[in-house]
């Protein structure tokens, strides 16, 4: 869709290294540098340290995220080409107690992929081939570091396609996908990769070599392990290799906009579209009039006349994916000439694609909001789960709460319907202490109170270790705590991610200025 | 599809009480029976004890498995009505070390929802309403002690449908379909429990109750704890309530059944029909030959005449559901005449179902095979993952080793060839311990040498607890072992089931004798 490119430095970079973590963890030294050097070959080992001697160039791509929000202050990234050398390289840094930090395309938005002091990388950029694929079944079994578009490509002349469509799928890595629970364009058709992943292969923290690595897709014998890694963002583990089930390629795309004269018919609307495409539907996407405007005016497309978008409260861009076009066609035009002849229609007009340029400047029109949003200003982003019917309400709170506050330039609301997931963007001129107080923890207690999820998508990281209360409850987080701890006891893996140490929160005051600018998954 | 009921006694029942768990945990006494009397109603409480001296007559259903062949010794059934009494009552049998048996509608095939001695069956009957129902979102919430059924029904009128279904439907409660991660007849399309359960609400052993019962789509907060409930079998905690994603209800659906002249074809005819059938394809049944005929035999139905089953070595029943009916017919004949009209067929012949009546008798005909087997003889019943390939192999090696061998009438294969999951039958005149000895650990050791699973769908229950290390590699087995005590110190829940105590196997050797007579799932 677009790729990622690393963004100016919008905010101050900030060490992060917790200091209880700091109490615990130990350094490298030059004699686990001999150790590692041992067994893995130089090009494995980028080192600032004697007697590797790196310039600092080589290693700081490793220590910043992509938003150039956090940096890292690692001495050395470990690159390893096997799930051997994987292990050797945790039992050591387990044995002495040497932080790691496992580390994919290193594209997550809520950095989670970075060290937050001077752990190790853990790079697993060269592990990347595919272990195998059944064009039968469809099940592929990669290593971690495969790149997503890499598989994808893999899969073409299969006839088949990964289950999950990302922006960042240029760099980011099947592995650190899992690891992240990334969901993406594609989740409202193929379902998250708790039901796709079907077995991982994982390195834990005492270097034991978890084999569930399985190629079925059925298998009832016991706890199903790998679940746990899916989402745990490299606290309890490095994942090395993966098995998922990919679909064949629909052999027909299509797709239409929908101007809305109101919000309230949104759910209506996603009803009849549900029952009236059934599995053909794909996405359902949804922008209202704020975000629709500052897409066509930062020139993202302009998908509709001006008469069609005259009186529309907000837009619905829906996606067909089936196995023959003519048929897919008759069910979309049906289902235009049913909502345009309601006696209250749902919909003011409706444009279908005729062309494959059209439909991709539909959904240029879509994932150009994120771009033009950016070019506007700077953006608090916040990436939640809410009931369908709160998406307009909560976007409103935020204008009501928002209103005459200097430097707001704009409240906008968008993102996959289908998911219940909302993006909601705040813009302002610059950051401020007063807008960051007005809306943090006030957003995500009202979050909380609607039993929806702080981070639908993007995950905890670095970012939102402090609100992970928003929205678990005390049991969760103690028995998460507890998995932790069972896992990994000596707190080596990915230290100061999800999980704040228990004896007390050193990150949470810091982290409260906003979310950071995202847009690989959105 | 068909209804249970309660199988003659094939098996000597067998009392299973391990004695390492009888060292280790409590009988109840009369005044367990007074604590649970001060916050439960008479009518929660069955027990043979005094004061309530209920008759053996009404506790024997809760003791005694569908299949007949485990008995337990319970003398107490708790029926809770409410979450909270759920947490009160393990809560105590926490504290004094009372084991607990989790037990929904009971249909389960592998012994899991029956004590193996005398503890304390806890059953989720009581708890069986419907919490809430979004029709938008297709996000259902219910007491675990719903029925599977019952939910169906409930969710007709909003033309929605539950994602599983299987031959137990009238008795089998969501709650234990999740706590087995139960399969079934709908997998291929609308995939596994992990994916499709949104959330869950447990109590666990310590009396805490776990909410996790989430309404959202997409959450990605940390560790997703629920997944280890799904598929626990009752061992880490009793699930009290569940939030499933629903689809919407297929407009239209049709079946044809497909005569094979060789078993190589089935692999190449399983591409094409997902190829040209794409997502309306929605069942994907292999039947050997000899299942066809036993099914005839037996009057499960003719499907074919016999011109069309001349010099069929196999069969495949192919069904669709899709949203529109004529769409879909024209699919589905597309690739009947694509089958047929090849240089050289993939098939011999095809029958297109042209009424619901004819719809129903192809299903009949694939699901009558488990009735034909039981009315041909006794059976031992094996529910195995192996990969697409070795289905006919894995059929032959069996014929080959029972070949004259006294007693054997036959070897049949047949399963969910979309899920790599097959479902073999041996069929002798009466279970011998020559029969058994030849079949096991010899299947078992093979099905690991394939990598497969020896229970793709039915779990591992009291059953299969010997068997586990077939399927699963040391590093497993120890993690599972560490989650058991660390969510159930005192191995109350469940006791006996999935995993061994770890001081030694007390249940290996009763158990070779055969996989019991099964149906529900298959």
């Amino acid at each position: 869709m677009y790729t990622i490119t690393r963004a100016s430095r919008r905010f101050p970079r900030r060490n992060l290294l917790p200091k209880l973590y700091a109490r615990s963890l130990t350094s490298l030294t030059s004699s686990d540098l001999d150790h590692f050097a041992s067994f893995l070959p130089r090009t494995s080992i980028i080192s600032t340290m004697a007697p590797f001697s790196d310039g600092p160039e080589a290693i700081a791509q490793y220590n910043a995220d992509w938003m150039g929000k956090y940096q890292g202050r690692a001495t050395t990234v470990l690159r390893p080409r096997t799930t051997e050398e994987v292990s050797k390289i945790v039992r050591h840094c387990n044995e002495r107690g040497i932080g790691l930090v496992p580390q994919g395309g290193n594209t997550g938005l809520v950095g989670g992929s970075v060290p937050v002091g001077d752990e190790v990388v853990l790079s697993l950029g060269n592990m990347s081939k595919v272990r195998s694929f059944d064009p039968v079944s469809g099940i592929l079994v990669a290593d971690a570091g495969c790149v997503l578009e890499s598989l994808s490509d893999y899969l073409q002349p299969h006839a088949h396609l990964m289950p999950l469509d990302l922006g960042a799928k240029g760099s980011c890595q099947i592995g650190g996908n899992v690891a992240t629970n990334a969901g993406g364009l594609r989740l409202l058709r193929y379902g998250s990769l708790h039901g796709s992943v079907l077995g991982l292969e994982v390195v834990l923290p005492s270097g034991q070599i978890l084999n569930a690595l399985t190629t079925l897709r059925k298998d009832n014998t016991g706890y199903d392990l790998k679940q746990l890694f899916i989402g745990s963002e490299g606290t309890l583990g490095v994942i090395t290799g993966v098995s998922i089930l990919t679909p064949p390629i629909p052999r027909a795309s299509n797709n239409v906009i929908l101007a809305l004269p109101r919000f309230e018919n949104v759910l209506p609307l996603f009803g009849e579209v549900k029952a009236r495409l059934g599995e053909i539907l794909s996405a359902f996407e949804w922008l209202d009039r704020g975000s629709y405007d500052l897409a066509v005016k930062h020139g993202q497309g302009r998908a509709l006349s001006e008469d069609e978008v005259e009186g529309a409260a907000c837009f619905v861009l829906v996606e067909t994916s089936g196995g023959r076009g003519e048929h897919d066609e008759e069910k979309l035009t049906d289902l235009l000439e049913f909502l345009l002849s309601a006696d209250t229609p749902l919909i003011n007009t409706g444009v279908l694609a005729q062309s494959p340029a059209q439909f991709s400047s539909l959904w240029a029109l879509r994932e150009g909001v994120t771009e033009a949003v950016s070019k506007e200003g700077k953006a608090y982003k916040y990436d939640i789960s809410i009931p369908l019917s709160k998406f307009e309400e909560v976007v409103n709170m935020t204008k009501e709460r928002l209103k005459n506050v200097e430097g707001v330039l704009g409240v906008i609301g968008y993102g996959h319907v289908g998911d219940g997931n909302l993006h909601l963007n705040i813009i302002a001129s610059s950051y401020t202490p007063t807008i960051a107080s007005l809306l943090e923890p006030w957003l995500y207690e009202h979050v909380s109170s609607l039993n929806g999820s702080i981070s639908a998508e993007h995950g905890i990281g670095a970012m939102k270790t402090h609100a992970l209360k928003y929205s678990k409850d005390e049991v969760s987080i103690e028995w998460m705590r507890k998995i932790k701890e069972m896992f990994d006891p000596k707190g080596i893996m990915n230290p100061g991610k999800v999980l704040l140490p228990r004896e007390g929160n050193v990150m949470g005051e810091g982290e409260k200025e906003g979310s950071g600018t995202a847009r690989a998954q959105e």
